[in-house]
């Protein structure tokens, strides 16, 4: 470990740089760039990320030398501003900011105005020559630091605002005079006596220590340390601390604080986009209390409300030459942090801006045609989410609408749900697979779990930026925010909008793009892609090694997936067909046979429907592969489970009930799950497989004969685990495939080949691979077997195991690389030794999970296969991998 | 391939030798050998297995110089006789039989007197100037050849033979004259022209070469096929063919056929022991159809016949001499076949012996003490099967019982069961899991099947060294033959003995140790092992590297598994005392409780009985190390499933029918086997777990103090998925063995666990092992997942699989090392990386299992752990292993 500890900058002068994210968190990176390059970033310094692992590690001891470098950090930036830190007369006042590599919630908030006391705020008051700011900033202090240093709720606080608000009958806390923010200060150094037993701390030093404490402190906090655990972050990364000189928004008119974006952050539209408040503090602009203003015309999408380029031309100009060189050097879009003090402009912070998933897209495609970056790099900007999120549904245009509300349309795609008013019960909605709608005066991290849960999110409070809108976009969660025509009344769990009433419970539809509040369900449809999304699309396409195909039954499955972009049919399972209405009584027919000639009977029944559904599918694909499994399901998943569903089967079948329920009870299996299946049935059933090879050839055969297309089916084992069944079963494929060619003279192509989805087949996949054509993982099943894990009976421990961190994701969601990964690995690598032509893919529901892609690339899987709807995520996951690996 | 095919022996040279086994098969090195010897061999030649080889790669056809090669051995053959193949005046006849690496069923039946025809009987008639016999070898001939290579059944000639008989009114076929004989000949042949469309052929080679073919045929016989599948014994090896002189018992009263052991077969005894027919083919011997006389006094066990040794004084000597010679040269008991043709004693074979299972004890034991062997190879000479059987039940002496009748002590052992006349019914019986009692006339290769099902067979003809007696001894099947007394009738399905009938479906029980037969059920108790298994055992001990546990929930399953030299527990399952009647209840009481303080309440109840169990166990193995499984099973396994048990239980528990209704349905599962189960309990309730190991721990602690035992439990955490879900419960279980001895005071210490029973935990073995200090292979649920098997539904397909040869074995009856086998080297191998002290073993059901505990060795194991009654065996086959290696 080095043994410098804290890094300063100011005064144009940085001792880190951006390259330096590891040891100084992304924050304090940035601010060390900005104070390189020359903006006006008040001074400060960066304690690293070793100090917080060095922590850790000794007992929440601090190293040695650490109190002497920040002691001289400290005097630097003294020096900077000419004040001093503690200084009754004229005091330094600090921000203290946690900053890890990636932000990360839970963390520490921002504890603000640091260094103020009894004694420093007459200071602050006689150098400013406002003792009104000067307490209201002392106010402020005593009640972020309590509550985030001291844990001491801000209820407590927020309440004698309220109600010091109340008794002067003013709406905004500006609006209180000096006596009465004294009198505040008073009382909430009271509150912190008695909730904590002791005075707050008045000697400036203890409060920065106090609050350095708290930053790492907070690294282990329950929801960071969760957090870390689900994207797979390492505890040791740590956290920096930040710590800075203050500069104040709240000064007066002179004075204002804001936010902006480079870009438009919803549309992606190239064109300065933000919100500010005037005489305020940053975290007002946030935290969404009061509504801001925007920053210029294109922000104030005609709310009449002034902008910053009116009120404060100056700085807005200096603003906008600062944003454009942001931009240029970052490369991307910026979020940033600004405050203008008694007329002079200061930059807090710049960062990577956050974007809806149709902003990304735009942006990255017009960076690319702007000569900013190249198309890798645009390819990498998009994430397979936010791909996703712009195949969500969006509302219906042509449907009724009943449009109670307006408010601002903070992240994108329409939602609809039961109302709730707290995020406890949007979760328990979730548990209960319902839909919630959570509606909020505004939203704080403790909402991160209800949001989730929550099909979409509706607040009364806050902007553009507030907590919701940053959080929703983020989560690709549609959300109206700012919408200050709702009145919510938590103790009646209703919100009223002029006469009408909205109660817990009613359904109720919004749309994050327009902002529009509907009362009741309005129908929804897909999203149009647009032209940057198909000149996205065409590079990420370009990059990818790894074939993407779609799983798809019918014919109507395979027409969406090929509109996606499917380049194949990676699993058609025959048995869905088998449940249709028209078919199931035939199917049923064929398992009550006594004998094989009665089930032959059955099966030339079944045969001309096959067919017809494999002609239909192979002719959506006009010629692209198509892997069909042959019957996969125990037997007795086709039979009736109830007596009185068995007396309606019986009455059609014309058997007896009796003989009916003695079959389904001679079917019955303890485990179905490793029963009487897939191949197996095969073999007890050579007809059955017969059968379906002969539909599958035959519709080859007709649609190459009369269209000309070159169609290959790929014929699928399913459940092998000897290679002993997968000679036999294979020798009997292709005696049907050879008649069946002769029979149409027409030399249709096939492969034959097995699923591997038990371990065993893992194991001695290269002996299987001797005489197969191609692998598909089946990783649903392979999961099941391998971590020993029934997937519908899992319920009542996985959700656990996932919160205790047995399993790091859930392993029907994102293939365990560690286990199953192993063993496909093992297979792939067996697999080619005993046939280097061996064709692999995978087709369990895992086959479209960004990780699982990115782990399939690197195993050098063919393609992977997943439903139609994720086959443009599964596109861009699969370019992604290549262009990382 | 050499280029010779074909080796000759006779006048005491031979071009083959006891070394050629692989060439020239087990028999004819045998005759080779005993050619080389000096021992009076009738000459012939061998016909080696590449010919058989060639054969089945060159589509049925044989090497071109193979007919050159035989005609040139069998003109040695004729010079050596002066007899000439064929010829009309002076015939030269020869046996042909077939001869593989190991003997195995299925393969050809001798086909002896070949050769004979209209023209060469005449020769032999006039040489001999015996017409009768010459006919009656002509007769035996045709039929023999008829049935073996023209497939024409026995009973067809059989039943002319029976006809015959019956029209003279005489017993036996030797009383049938010479005219009768003569009219059989002939009706045999028009049998032949009418079954096959062909006369019998007339031409010697041809009949030579028809049963050349025939043998090499027999080697693809189904019975082979699927013996050598389930041997596991490589189709390539082939069989030889091997052509010789005959020479003839029944050339009048100065000949005679025999066969003899150099020790007693049935006890080991050191005597020389045989039968004999006078005027008899050696097939009249074995086929059990004439009861034969002892060739000495000690072999007449009182019976009153005449003996060889008076009879034929001068070649019994012979004999003697030769049977001690032979002994020393092959240095092990043998099976010798021979002739007396008109006073020359010929020897036609010599093998090694069969014997019963407390012979080959006993001959092991003594050969070591007489200098013959050393005790290495004795460990090898007696199976585990071998002794198992010993471990075997036998009648118990003061249990009353009706002897109706006395046959032969074929084979030894107590059997009991319903009396069947058929093979097939002994197999239907065996499926309904219903004893059978296999009652025939005699048996035939055709029974195989019938006998295995059946737990005993009594024969009512056949000697010692009948097929009946021969295979049941190989079996290790009681069995008692050549019971004359009873009458059998196939038709009505039952049998007499004197006024007594006894019915199909009846219980019966025999004896095979001392030939009784007994009506009814009689109880059995186990086997006294004798001084000479405590010697044999003694030395397999000190042979071995491969400790043996063995599988006990109980103080009395312990007490017995250490009364058969167990080193230790290997598996206690605490579950298993749960279903104790005196406890279901208040584990269902656990399983009810709604909160954890109820469940604990519970738990408190089952404390002192699970403390007591172990308390038990613990004092039984005194001081052996204890493996204790924490609780296994899901809970709904413990809880009533029909209504109506429920009522029951509901009453006792003094809750409400449909809420425990309730509860079986919320905790039902639809794969159990993959479910809640495991240490997923202990996750979901650690108190669980904290009970058991507070149980274990008080009761090693309470024992340490009182008896001064040295108790080191070691306690096993089952299901384990993943390294995170054992490092939680390890640290719990590490608690309360913390807290229990520092309450006690003493140290005692303990191991912590876990099963490999999952695929997942195989494969990160490495890293659960950092933090285990051993492994138990759970290879009952590793097969079911690792194969995708459920045990329990298995049935419907299984049985089928291994007919089919997609299984070589029921792999949870023997582990399937080319799968299951393959995870567990993984385990292993990755297991002691991540901990070089870590301590394997077995505990599945195969870890009884001869191949599966050579495998274990060969891994590396440090124990198996297999049930009581199997540790004997696997101590045997841990030394056999040990010694192979």
């Amino acid at each position: 470990m080095s043994s410098k500890y804290v890094y300063f900058f100011g005064d144009g002068k940085a001792e880190g740089s951006k390259g330096m994210k590891d040891l100084l968190g992304g924050k304090g990176a940035n601010l060390h760039e900005m104070t390189h390059l020359g903006l006006n970033v008040p001074a400060g310094f960066t304690i690293s990320t070793e100090v917080c692992t060095y922590f850790y590690k000794n007992e929440s001891q601090y190293p040695k030398d650490l109190a002497l470098q920040v002691k001289d950090s400290l005097a630097r930036v003294e020096k900077s501003l000419g004040k001093k830190f503690g200084d009754a007369r004229n005091p330094l006042l600090v921000s203290v900011r946690s900053g890890a590599r990636a932000s990360m919630p839970g963390m520490m908030d921002t504890v603000l105005n640091l260094g103020l006391n009894d004694e420093t705020v007459q200071g602050l008051a006689e150098q400013t020559g406002n003792a009104r700011f000067a307490y209201d900033a002392y106010r402020r202090f005593i009640q972020m630091y309590s509550d985030v240093v001291l844990g001491v709720g801000s209820f407590r606080f927020e309440s004698l605002l309220e109600h010091s608000r109340r008794i002067r009958n003013v709406m905004a806390d500006s609006e209180l005079n000096l006596e009465e923010l004294q009198a505040l200060v008073k009382k909430y150094k009271s509150v912190v006596l008695e909730e904590t037993g002791k005075p707050f701390p008045m000697d400036p030093t203890e409060q920065l220590w106090g609050s350095i404490g708290a930053v790492f402190g907070s690294w282990m906090a329950s929801r960071a340390v969760s957090y870390r655990r689900i994207h797979r972050l390492p505890d040791d990364w740590g956290t920096a601390v930040n710590v800075q000189s203050m500069v104040f928004g709240n000064m007066g008119d002179d004075s204002a604080t804001g936010v902006a974006f480079t870009r438009d952050p919803s549309t992606g539209e190239n064109r300065f986009f933000g919100e500010f408040l005037p005489n305020a503090q940053g975290e007002d602009v946030v935290a969404g209390i009061r509504t801001p203003m925007p920053i210029n015309l294109t922000s104030a999408a005609g709310s009449g409300l002034k902008t910053l380029e009116e009120l404060f031309p100056k700085n807005y100009a200096e603003l906008v030459k600062t944003y454009q060189f942001l931009e240029k050097t970052f490369r991307d879009m910026q979020d940033i942090e600004f405050t203008i003090e008694k007329g002079r402009l200061f930059i807090l912070q710049t960062r990577t801006g956050k974007r809806t998933a149709s902003a990304a897209v735009r942006t990255a495609v017009e960076m690319v045609e702007e000569g900013l970056i190249g198309e890798e790099e645009a390819v990498l900007r998009v994430t397979p989410e936010q791909v996703e999120q712009l195949l969500h549904p969006r509302l219906d245009p042509r449907a009724n609408k009943t449009v109670i509300a307006k408010g601002l349309p903070a992240s994108p795609g329409a939602a609809c749900g039961e109302v709730v008013f707290s995020s406890e019960e949007a979760e328990v909605l979730r548990k209960n697979k319902k839909p919630a709608l959570l509606v909020r005066h505004e939203t704080s991290p403790e909402d991160i779990g209800g949001m989730d849960a929550a099909e979409g999110i509706l607040t009364a409070l806050g902007g553009m930026t507030s907590h919701a809108a940053v959080v929703a976009r983020g989560m690709g969660k549609p959300c109206v925010a700012g919408c200050g025509a709702i009145n919510i009344d938590y103790s009646k769990q209703q919100f009223t909008v002029g006469e009408r009433t909205v109660k817990r419970g009613d359904f109720l539809t919004i749309d994050g793009s327009t902002g529009e509040v509907i009362v009741g369900r309005v129908p929804t449809i897909n999203s149009q892609l647009d032209v940057y999304f198909s000149k996205f699309m065409s590079w990420v396409d370009k990059r990818r090694t790894l074939g993407v195909r779609a799983n798809a039954d019918t014919p109507n499955d395979a027409k969406v997936a090929r509109g996606f972009g499917a380049e194949g049919v990676g699993l058609c399972r025959t048995e869905h067909m088998f449940f249709e209405d028209t078919r199931i009584n035939v199917v049923r027919e064929m398992i009550l046979a006594n004998h094989k000639n009665e089930r032959e009977t059955a099966l030339a029944k079944l045969f001309p429907m096959q067919k017809e559904d494999f002609i239909g599918i192979f002719r959506e694909m006009k010629g692209l592969p198509v892997t069909i499994r042959l019957l996969d399901p125990p037997l007795h998943e086709f039979l009736p489970k109830t007596k009185s569903e068995a007396e309606g089967v019986a009455s059609i079948l014309k058997v007896s009930v009796d003989s009916l329920m003695e079959k389904v009870k001679s079917l019955h299996e303890f485990n179905p799950m490793l029963g009487h299946r897939g191949c197996r049935l095969g073999i007890s059933y050579p007809e059955i497989y017969e059968m379906q090879t002969r539909a599958i050839m035959e519709a080859a055969c007709e649609l190459t004969r009369m269209n000309g297309f070159e169609i290959e089916p790929e014929i699928m084992v399913p459940f092998v685990v000897t290679v002993e069944e997968f000679r036999m079963l294979k020798a009997n494929i292709e005696k049907v495939c050879k008649d069946v060619c002769e029979k149409y003279q027409t030399p249709v192509k096939y492969k034959v080949g097995t699923m591997i989805e038990i371990p065993r087949a893992a194991i001695v996949a290269d002996k299987i691979a001797e005489i197969a054509d191609f692998f598909s993982f089946g990783t649903n099943d392979l999961t099941q077997m391998t971590l020993g894990l029934s997937r519908d009976d899992a319920g009542s421990f996985l959700p656990s195991y996932v919160d205790k961190g047995i399993f790091a994701k859930d392993p029907f969601v994102s293939v365990d690389q560690e286990g199953v990964g192993e063993l496909m690995k093992l297979a792939a690598e067996r697999g080619k030794k005993g046939n280097s032509d061996l064709k692999l893919g995978i087709c369990g529901e895992q086959g479209g999970d960004t990780a699982t892609i990115e782990f399939c690339h690197r195993l050098g899987l063919n393609y992977v296969s997943c439903s139609p709807f994720r086959v443009p995520v599964a596109r861009l996951a699969a370019a992604q991998a290549a262009l990382k690996s």
